[in-house]
């Protein structure tokens, strides 16, 4: 996905922050962050590859070991791609490409995930070297996504939506949450969906933690059942949850789901360019607090969403970033009564020029089946 | 899984390792060597969790985030437990840690995934500190399994047989890759299984690429349909591939399976206490360069299966890694006809104190279905 103009940009925007920090080039290894800067990736932990950005001048190099040289001439526009066979050392490659481009001296913004050997590796390039953690010029720009990048949040919100629809399908007593979790997963599998990282099923008193683990657990009479899927689409993740009733749904149930649809909303709604992301958690808080459930909701109300499941904003108290066009997240408060149920519902939102624009459609109406 | 005196003992070795090659103490991080020397692991990659050992005296001392307490006590054996808050800094207690053992002036051995905001919270722990690559202490250690470690191995390759079994019940002309692995992911989940991590399902001309992907292709009704399913027990991988026919099997297709077959079977008797890897590469190797196909037989004979998928020691050409009783690898030569189709067979061994030793155990006769 993206085409060569997109991704110039983010390098230049990186380039630009770079040179304003003191950083005299960066080297990005991690899997997301290349993807999100050349287009594709390989998965760097047995071999090395790698971005080395100058921030001044100079061509950015892509190092990549042979095997994957095809794959970055194919999905990359990078003009500099240079690679190493199994026998020939990155090591030396990366000191030639540090020589070539000048930077001896340089001081480096790396990703505060770099393995130990890579940065190593750096440093046996040259002695003069310095390496600085970087993250945050990373993330600050990935923060901020794309109309593309939207839409592919939004396909794989609507690949989750496809899979929830299809598990709630399937729900009847006696059928397993396992049973459950592998029909949503395989729907979302046939309609494109590239991976399903989780796929949590839980019925009755299961529902009630916000980590529980879907298990052989066959559902009861009367159980409530909560499932929360993420799925990716082109590196993209949709994250949903949504909790249905099975033949009835007692007072006490519909209560604290009317609340917690309610909380959902107010946070929804409270979602604008220039408000603070603690502010959006609170809108959400405030309705359960006031319906006395308060210590119940034992989580943040959400996290940004896009090469990562878990990124920039994190909409939690004590978070002061200010919101700004483009960024996505998910809002999902819950309530949970342990040893009895949990109800939790998740939707993904991005903050639009005007306010908000939704990335996930389903119907959270009370649902009994 | 696991009890005191085996996390006592594989510390100890590492403890001695250190003191022979000049390292004052360990900073173990990663999720698979916390859990392989602390019976525990917590994902230290949005929080810093780990363990300080130094090789000499003192008792190493655990550190992990406030939420992750409760289970490092009841799950691991160490005395020394500390734990931080959300609001404070792990940082700090590091710092506090390291002044405590006395290891202001340490040279650390790490591992060489150690992200770099984790080597720079030692590093400003003492600018005197020094940190080393260590993986291939903890790697060697990790290399000769237990008995208990080689009952996960097995227990894991059981499920996957298991599910391999219920795959092949499964396919028939017009039901897709794709639906032939969810049963088989969901066989092996109801058994028990901890996690999937790859359940690949290929057919027809699909598998003749050694890393082709599951997709929505329907089983053909002359296809061959190749399976290889990793799962993971109590953390421990097995990882098995198996090839059958639908309908029947063409005169060619035959002679391949077959050459497949004698080529693992060479491979398998080779395995013994002082055989070198890359002779139980070369033995499988051997059969099927003689039969003609060298060099579509374009991949390593094995790698070591563990905590991790991938691990020592690899049975490849070039690694003249003796082989020992308790290390445990995958045996799994193929053929890839492009455009045509691939056969592969894969099983699991360890090596026995005289000569080996299965750890799974699944037909391999030639199956049309």
């Amino acid at each position: 996905m993206g085409n060569v103009e997109v991704f110039a940009e983010r390098m230049e925007t990186l380039r630009k922050n770079g040179r304003k920090n003191s950083i005299d080039a960066f080297l990005v290894v991690s899997e997301n962050n290349m993807r999100y800067l050349a287009g594709f990736s390989t998965l760097a932990i047995e071999r090395f590859a790698g971005i080395v950005l100058p921030v001044d001048t100079g061509v950015p190099v892509v190092i990549v070991p042979k095997l994957e040289e095809t794959k970055a001439k194919e999905m990359s526009a990078f003009e500099d791609i240079r690679s190493y066979s199994d026998s020939e050392s990155p090591s030396l490659l990366l000191n030639r490409v540090v020589r070539e481009l000048r930077l001896e001296k340089a001081t480096f913004g790396v990703e505060g995930t770099l393995p130990f050997r890579f940065c190593n590796m750096l440093h046996a390039a040259s002695p003069r070297i310095k390496t600085e953690d970087a993250s945050t010029f990373l993330s600050q720009l990935r923060c901020i996504k794309s109309e593309e990048e939207l839409r592919m949040i939004e396909k794989a919100a609507g690949l989750v939506a496809e899979g929830i629809r299809s598990g709630i399908g399937f729900i009847k007593p006696g059928v397993s949450e396992l049973a459950i979790s592998c029909q949503i997963e395989r729907t979302i599998k046939e309609s494109g969906g590239e991976s399903i990282p989780f796929c949590i099923v839980l019925s009755g008193a299961n529902s009630a933690h916000p980590h529980g683990q879907t298990s052989t657990k066959k559902v009861g009479q009367k159980d409530i059942v909560l499932m929360d899927v993420g799925a990716v689409y082109y590196g993209y993740y949709g994250d949903l949850t949504r909790t249905v009733f099975v033949g009835q749904a007692a007072k006490k149930e519909r209560e604290i789901y009317d609340v917690v649809a309610e909380a959902q909303d107010a946070a929804i709604r409270s979602v604008r360019p220039g408000a603070k992301a603690e502010e959006v958690d609170g809108a959400a808080r405030k309705v359960i607090e006031n319906a006395g459930y308060g210590e119940y909701f034992t989580h943040r109300t959400g996290h940004g969403l896009g090469l990562e499941v878990h990124e920039e904003p994190y909409i939690a108290q004590g978070n002061n970033t200010t919101l700004e066009p483009g960024m996505a997240f998910t809002i999902e408060p819950g309530i949970y009564l342990f040893g009895k149920f949990g109800v939790r519902i998740e939707d993904n939102i991005a903050v639009s020029k005007t306010n908000r624009r939704m990335l996930s459609r389903l119907s959270k109406e009370l649902t009994i089946v």
